[in-house]
């Protein structure tokens, strides 16, 4: 399989990395969230070439991540903004930050902490249940196959066939799905 | 500045994808936590090259976020095994996939739901403040600077200097804290 081709599984990780999961990327996106908007801007701030980048923002504008917005009319000039999409990875850059914090520390402590103004107090911020609050354990937290990944188990086992494993179940899960819906509509 | 330099910042995130901001690298993680062990199960799901994966799977190891721990004697083999830095990652792919559910998704669904043992129920995972529990969203979240940047930015204002933005402030307050931790030492 091709790095292009991670799109195609039915799995959200590999979906999300499929827009995230190369060099710069994320780093762009943690500028974004701490203010950067303008293209020389952010090639300071990364230092990145800056035929790279344009690379990078541009699939960020294609994938909804950013918005291009025009700041200047002559000569027209644009700048990137997080859209709700790009907001909605919070989560993520915090988890990551959180993970550096913890694991990459240079013995001097955090480079930034956290104050939640709706408490007031400096905090880290962890995984929590949506229904019951508690924090969440990967060993108390069990995968259910959703449609795609249920049908194609089920065709696999009643012709007597293993389950493969991770990544290969995901893409030929995606496949069959894609295969069955084509000829339902046949 | 080259990627391979991204490390050497007083940022959190940056650390944390000098280690797993590249192609791949996750993916392998979300294998390893969904069970896979060795080399050739890891290259038969991601379909990646042996060479590529050999050397994600290297960097890894180095990094101390898999171990590699012989399960045959001869000819001698080895799997990787998550440590426990690699285990702190799961709040990473979990805000990922759960970003890919949201947005990424292809209409039939999330590939995988997932069920919490705890309160028995099917659930998200949120992202919540580890002191009042309430959830944490990026307007009710304000950064301070820990020691390295503090340190950075009072030279600078001494100075009169303008104090530069996201990745560039970063990258030197970095620089200055080792050039003046060594000055201290001589």
């Amino acid at each position: 399989m091709k790095w292009e081709e991670i799109d195609q599984q039915a799995c959200s990780v590999a979906r999300a990395l499929s827009v995230l999961g190369e060099r710069w990327t994320l780093l762009i996106i943690r500028d974004a969230f701490r203010g950067t908007r303008r293209f020389d801007e952010f090639q300071r701030s990364l230092g990145v070439t800056r035929h790279r980048l344009s690379e990078r923002l541009r699939k960020l504008v294609d994938q909804g991540v950013l918005t291009r917005v025009a700041y200047m009319d002559r000569p027209v000039r644009y700048e990137y903004r997080l859209t709700r999409k790009g907001l909605a990875l919070y989560p993520v850059l915090m988890t990551l930050s959180q993970w550096g914090d913890d694991w990459m520390d240079d013995g001097n402590g955090p480079p930034q902490t956290y104050r939640h103004s709706l408490c007031g107090h400096t905090t880290r911020s962890i995984l929590s249940c949506e229904h019951c609050g508690d924090p969440v354990r990967p060993e108390e937290v069990s995968a259910q196959m959703g449609t795609v990944l249920s049908a194609y188990t089920a065709h696999l086992k009643a012709q007597g066939d293993d389950v493969p494993s991770a990544g290969e179940l995901a893409r030929e899960a995606a496949l069959y799905w894609q295969q069955t819906a084509r000829q339902d509509h046949e």
